[in-house]
């Protein structure tokens, strides 16, 4: 794969010295997205669609007010994907769905509006697996075209993996965020439930607004400027934190978070985790381990059902929605959807409630680590991206056509930040940490990865991991 | 005002019996309804459309299910009014607002769905005041053209006061369910938040679904139909209880809850007030002022921003849908909406944050007085229905065109149960009495409201109020 210079690093920050320096633009920077979105987009298949003429105007603008220093944000100028599965006022809102062939509310989605108001433009809508669900889209992973960028978010983690764009925006309600990103490598952010508004996306308890992006404090910046403008979810507190990547912060002491994935590793994967934490205690971090202490192994047993929870949660929710989309287009949904909707209508509302209260019982078990630990960590999957064939995706043959949400579920539920850190690496392709947060505390969930990924340095990752595919 | 004699209790639970024996069927009561509304729709005008026909050929399937003794439920073919903010798939949903003229999504909305398969029958929308908010609808109060039906649950108060379906669904943000029928004299059930699935409306914090009915038994079965089916709000518990009106429970000790109501109230109002109270402590019931138990005094503290604390929190929450509105639609908002908007626009995150947390306090303070009382009681308003021109909606000189929220913010924002009784009268008009539960409890403070309006009897109650203004 061949690509300029100027993309060994497409992160923004790093660039915007240069736009108030008068040496680059919002808009040469644009152009740069674009011939990598040229380049590679025919084999990474990441976008639904690009506003490529809207951009270019918005990019000009910013230009301008860079060169007048009147710039809105320190994102203005920053191009971005959205997930199709958020509204955006320009392009169609599809959901990765026939249901939705044409669907155009034309208007933004709350965190949207935030980000034009910073400044940011919206290149374009990224693939979305079918409704955010488990029928998945035809993007590929930049890394390997034979495997899966993972999913929900498959089109915003395969674009910023592959330098099309900076950042962009995911969503997760099982693993959809942090699974993606560590397949593809990306720095990631799953904020505390509710962090980031997720505008007219309300019908889930357990979905939340997210951040890919190529650094930290790229990640950071989007996130904190949609949060100080609209605010996280109706009821929620909203991400809070600087208005800049939070300084690095020295644990004194992590625990190691197991999940259900842990049972799903194999020995590669296992080995390379088990490296990052003797690197972690050789930076003189204490790191404990489920039997270290009883209440980590009594966190480990309240989310060992994280999956099943995660799955009753997401299928009541959902169904009075898809009953009504069934209803209105027989032919508007996949046959992983329909096999999906039929198990959700034996779901009672007593079923649901017991799926909550063991959430809650979760919830109770993490807040009780608060005092023991600063974060956790753990795999961001079972492993690297699995390969798959987007053209034969067969709902009995391949239950998780876009991976396994094993390593994700837990967190997703638990309703905490989690930080995908793209430090680890198996055969070659990337393999994420996970550093897991106290919920509402997520700048300091923020400041322990970046002490993470500062000290890992060079020596801990794999070549080509830490800056992405497109400088292979 | 004339009317048939079968509309003296149009009450649902009371005439299924002739359903079961042959007697009546919800064909017949079908009818009834329409005379009512042939009646007196012309003056009263609580609905934007009906579906007259759809409802005609869904009562015949329903009394051929009574025939056969296959009826879905104790409600199967009822016939109900849906406020016009909740979506309906055979009916537009235009929300009062002229930005959304001609709206139909064309899909049920959970509850409305959950209503479906219960038998009810979807006999029309009816009016709200513009997005739920006070730009008021053309409603006027049944019981006196001049003056306001209360809102935002305009319609549907006015719809069941006029015996013109025996149950409506309306929802409250502010005071949108419990004033109205306060105003109306109808039965109404504002449940803890997010106890009834409010589906595609749920981008506020503190909006809840509930039902106005002339029963107390069909105000708890609509409620409890629609719970067991769609359960509540994502992440709530959803109404619990019976699948039939909880039977009465005489409480032990109540408090007589002021709110900012409490200094809006006349001479006239406050005497039928005091007159309840002593009727209660006639009957044995200890009844605590605020002044009685400091715990008291500090919950009336807590709750009085209440109003406050509403405007800010609605404000935010509404202000990203708002701002898409009024972009695509610039002559589609109100003044009156305009006007909030733009002050909304002035909130940060920081406020509303703030905001936030003066709920949780005010929610802290009556989980305090579990131990203390069953339930606490409270005027439902500050007075019977105001006058209002409703041809002259003045935002600058009548600030609350359909009546103030003094009574109800705090019990919008504590997220708890309330239950209007239409036991008090003042110059004729009718006047709530509001039993107020605690959070989940919903069960317990209907079984204290019927106890409660049990014993009223009629020589508490105003000749005509007991039994709605079409039997006057």
């Amino acid at each position: 794969m061949s690509c300029a210079p100027a993309c060994k690093c497409l992160t923004w920050l790093d660039a915007t010295p240069a736009f108030a320096a008068g040496a680059d633009t919002p808009r040469a920077y644009l152009e740069r997205c674009l011939a990598a979105i040229a380049a590679d987009e025919p084999r990474v298949r990441a976008w639904v669609c690009l506003d490529e003429a809207g951009a270019k105007a918005a990019a000009e603008e910013s230009s301008a007010r860079w060169k007048s220093g009147r710039q809105r944000s320190p994102l203005d100028g920053m191009p971005i994907g959205i997930k199709d599965l958020i509204e955006t006022r320009d392009l169609p809102t599809q959901m990765g769905c026939k249901a939705y062939e044409g669907h155009h509310p034309r208007r933004d989605s709350a965190m949207v509006q935030a980000l034009r108001a910073a400044g940011v433009i919206i290149l374009g809508k990224t693939v979305t697996t079918e409704l955010g669900h488990s029928e998945p889209g035809p993007t590929t992973n930049p890394w390997d075209a034979a495997r899966t960028p993972g999913g929900s978010s498959s089109g915003s983690a395969a674009a910023v993996a592959a330098g099309m764009v900076p950042a962009a925006i995911g969503t997760q309600v099982g693993g959809s965020i942090i699974r993606p990103a560590s397949f593809c490598g990306n720095f990631a952010l799953k904020p505390s439930q509710g962090g980031i508004h997720r505008g007219e996306r309300q019908h889930s308890s357990q979905s939340t607004a997210g951040v890919h992006a190529n650094s930290l404090a790229d990640m950071w910046q989007v996130a904190i400027e949609i949060a100080s403008r609209a605010g996280g979810d109706p009821g929620a507190l909203g991400l809070m934190g600087p208005m800049a990547l939070p300084e690095a912060v020295r644990p004194q002491r992590l625990a190691v978070m197991e999940t259900e994935g842990w049972a799903l590793l194999d020995a590669a994967a296992r080995g390379v985790f088990e490296a990052q934490v003797e690197a972690l205690r050789a930076r003189g971090v204490e790191v404990l381990r489920r039997a270290d202490h009883p209440w980590l192994e009594a966190f480990e047993r309240a989310i060992a059902g994280a999956k099943a929870v995660t799955n009753v949660i997401v299928g009541f929710e959902s169904r009075p929605a898809l009953l009504e989309l069934e209803r209105n287009s027989p032919a508007g949904l996949s046959a992983r959807a329909l096999a999906r909707l039929r198990v959700s209508e034996r779901l009672t509302p007593t079923d649901y409630r017991a799926a909550l209260a063991e959430r809650e019982a979760m919830r109770a078990a993490l807040a009780r680590l608060a005092p023991l630990v600063d974060a956790l960590v753990a795999p961001a999957s079972p492993g690297p991206a699995p390969e798959w064939d987007p053209r034969a995706p067969d709902a009995e043959s391949n239950p998780c056509p876009t991976g396994d949400v094993a390593c994700n579920a837990a967190t997703s539920a638990l309703g905490c930040p989690a930080v995908s850190l793209p430090l680890m690496a198996v055969g070659g392709l990337p393999f994420g940490l996970q550093v897991v947060g106290f919920r509402d505390m997520d700048a300091r969930a923020v400041a322990v990865a970046r002490w993470v990924a500062q000290g890992a340095g060079p020596g801990v990752t794999t070549p080509g991991v830490a800056r992405g595919p497109n400088t292979a």
